[in-house]
């Protein structure tokens, strides 16, 4: 299998060449429809059972492989990508997929493009070495997940039955800077609310300031008031929920590996937050929830000076949540919060609200993973009990009974969402060896169900 | 002589609309120059000997009137203006000039075309009545007060004895909602520094924000330690040199009048800050210093979510400050009060460092103007003993010893810096024959020097 996947390298390359030349911006929808298509295109002449599956959005394209078969994994990608702003830093265009010192350069190629192909050229090799796959393979391809799966949980919701599996295979996955494969359990979830401070009808002259309430300040005390420089969370009842470490989690985190130093020197910075260092970092990073400022405005924000008093303030904040915290929870506790420390007149909007989502290390999906990978990449992954970032797991599987493993093609160095995105040939390559390895093991390994 | 103001009144408004038909946007360098030519030609046709003064900006303009009389009075206006956009809300052509039910409507005709040719006007008509002044008249006419006065200084130290003079009408007046004049005898002063707080090298993933600093809350957290909700600002030494009110300020404060519904109506609001009303509203407003958030900046500023930790944050701020603080020394203060709580690392950029400027009622300046505002108007003025707004008085006259008065012919809905600049002709010719009436009584005052 594995010289099957070499001797086809080419091919699969030409594969993701050609998807990642087909623009699919959703925030800007362009080129959504023919991607969409094109994706049902390639797992339909692989042999899959397709369907685009509309929603309020975009559609999601589904795949279904061998749906005689009773185990079953599931993958879940997206076909769209971010926005390739700001376009005169790339040094080849976003779109043309150049390939220069073994990597692939291309808007998409690492989230998601890479990961999508990698999989469906697993599937294509697998089933030409052993002329059928050991389970039944199920791909959810959205087109929403740059623009924060708007409209995944309407279709989770419409469509369990079809989406039962015995396990998923996250989206991404990258490699460490020491180029060791990072293999992660779970996602931290989100509430991310916009705070709105108003007060007079109109910005006026700040020598108004005197006797007219600054909007701005009333948000700066407002926001003093959630966190302490300590970095504690002050709204009651925050921290209730928050699942203790157990001794496992703690095992894993010692043996995740952090790279303190190449990220500080990367970054231009001395320490990290509170100088952590060591397993309180790791801590922190994996299983402490977080209190973000995403966003800052209010008045004038142009060059030099001008002597305003702002009508309006606003701050846009991400909570990451952590098992158990429940989002909506979150979200009253801020309101509340709020309203006993005399801001019920800022205004809170709401944009995202996810829960987080693990998958325990014993489980059959997660022991099936962490044994390939030191299969195919010949040394031990770095496992992330949870990812610090948050995606829509719990909707499409947690609440669904279905553990999820997140591995791929990607590394530390390859610019999601910014200019120069790519990934090493290599790691394609090894990717797709992998998914192969995975579906191999994971078939013959006692249902977690 | 009043009637030969009125007998002129057209002529004078015909100058007006001349000028204000001169487009003179100094933050864009349109028509500065031949604005300045314009001026000073207006001045030499009246029989100024005059001279454009080169700075390392735009020209100011002078020009003296009767330079052998000892006693002088001088005046302080401005040859730019705003600019101005939004230009669709205007109803006629900001430069057109054009009169509509009693008021010209221009960019610049409030602030402060219309003043500056009310005092040629008042110039005229007092040389053509009584064939000469009663005293010498110096005119500086300076090209940059809409973007800070920013060589004023500069201008100030070369020309000092040529500046010298027996009091100074001061470039700004308005009529209050209820058509009452005020009479306003000083400016606050402002030390507006903009804070920079930086972080990582770049925006990250907010992922990132469990173990890399915030650089928006390290400034949330810098800016909540510097004034609390009960608007006292916290840095030490702030209020040490405020000068304490005097029985005469306080009663000045008690006749001044300031129509709280009316202004509350306007901007939507239900009360003032801190709820204050009557004498100690009055009291913040002129005489208590300020802290103000003029801008806020940090991160994703945009439609909707960006789960972005920011790598800097921003905020200007202005402080308002009243006699005797000094801007220098506040500027150090603040300094000091970041140092002292841990925010060393936060950067200060000042952009405006100017001294507060006060002239005592009991002037003869202040009361020349007073005794003939009721002359002309027929009623009491409204006496500010401050402005609660900043201007360069202090370089321009009270470190050179010399008292400054400011009354002119805009009114409360003037417009200024606003779409719709107007004033109402009546103010302009009132106008005209109060300045005439200032330099007739002035002169005839024991000198204040």
């Amino acid at each position: 299998m594995l010289e099957f996947i070499d001797r086809h390298r080419d091919q699969y390359i030409t594969w993701l060449q050609d998807i990642c030349r087909q623009p699919s911006v959703a925030a800007q929808n362009r080129g959504m429809t023919e991607t969409a298509s094109l994706v049902e295109n390639i797992m339909r002449d692989l042999g899959a059972e397709t369907k685009q599956v509309e929603t309020s959005g975009y559609p999601v394209v589904c795949g279904t492989f061998q749906k005689e078969k009773k185990k079953s994994l599931l993958f879940y990608n997206h076909y769209d990508v971010q926005p390739e702003d700001p376009i005169e830093l790339w040094e080849s265009p976003p779109f043309a997929a150049e390939i220069r010192d073994g990597r692939i350069y291309a808007r998409g190629v690492a989230d998601n493009k890479g990961n999508l192909m990698a999989r469906l050229a697993a599937v294509h090799a697998y089933r030409h070495v052993r002329g059928e796959l050991p389970l039944q393979v199920k791909f959810v391809v959205e087109g929403e997940e740059e623009i924060g799966s708007v409209h995944l949980e309407e279709f989770a919701d419409r469509h369990q039955d079809w989406l039962q599996a015995d396990g998923c295979i996250w989206e991404f996955g990258y490699k460490n800077a020491d180029g060791r494969p990072q293999v992660s359990l779970g996602v931290k979830g989100m509430c991310y609310v916009e705070l709105v401070c108003r007060g007079a009808n109109t910005d006026l002259h700040s020598a108004n300031a005197a006797i007219i309430e600054n909007p701005a300040w009333r948000l700066i005390w407002a926001l003093s008031t959630l966190k302490t420089p300590d970095e504690k969370i002050q709204i009651a009842g925050f921290y209730d929920k928050v699942a203790p470490l157990t001794a496992e989690d703690i095992n894993v985190l010692e043996n995740m590996i952090y790279s303190e130093e190449s990220t500080l020197a990367k970054l231009g910075l001395r320490s990290f937050l509170l100088n952590l260092t060591g397993l309180p970092l790791k801590e922190k990073l994996i299983f402490q929830p977080t209190c973000t400022i995403c966003g800052l405005e209010s008045g004038y924000t142009g060059e030099g000076s001008k002597t305003v008093l702002p009508s309006v303030a606003r701050a846009k904040i991400d909570f990451r949540l952590v098992p158990n915290q429940d989002p909506h929870e979150i979200h009253s506790l801020l309101r509340k919060h709020l309203d006993q420390h005399g801001f019920s007149d800022i205004e809170m909007i709401p944009y995202a609200l996810e829960h987080p989502a693990r998958t325990e290390i014993v489980n059959p999906l997660a022991v099936s993973v962490l044994e390939t990978t030191k299969q195919i990449y010949g040394m031990e992954p770095t496992v992330m009990p949870m990812s610090p970032g948050t995606g829509p797991m719990y909707v499409l599987c947690q609440r669904l009974g279905i553990p999820a493993v997140s591995v791929g093609v990607g590394n530390f160095a390859s610019n999601n969402h910014a200019p120069n995105e790519n990934i090493l040939l290599e790691d394609y390559v090894q990717g797709i060896k992998h998914i192969a390895a995975i579906m191999d093991d994971f078939a013959k390994r006692g249902n977690s169900q």
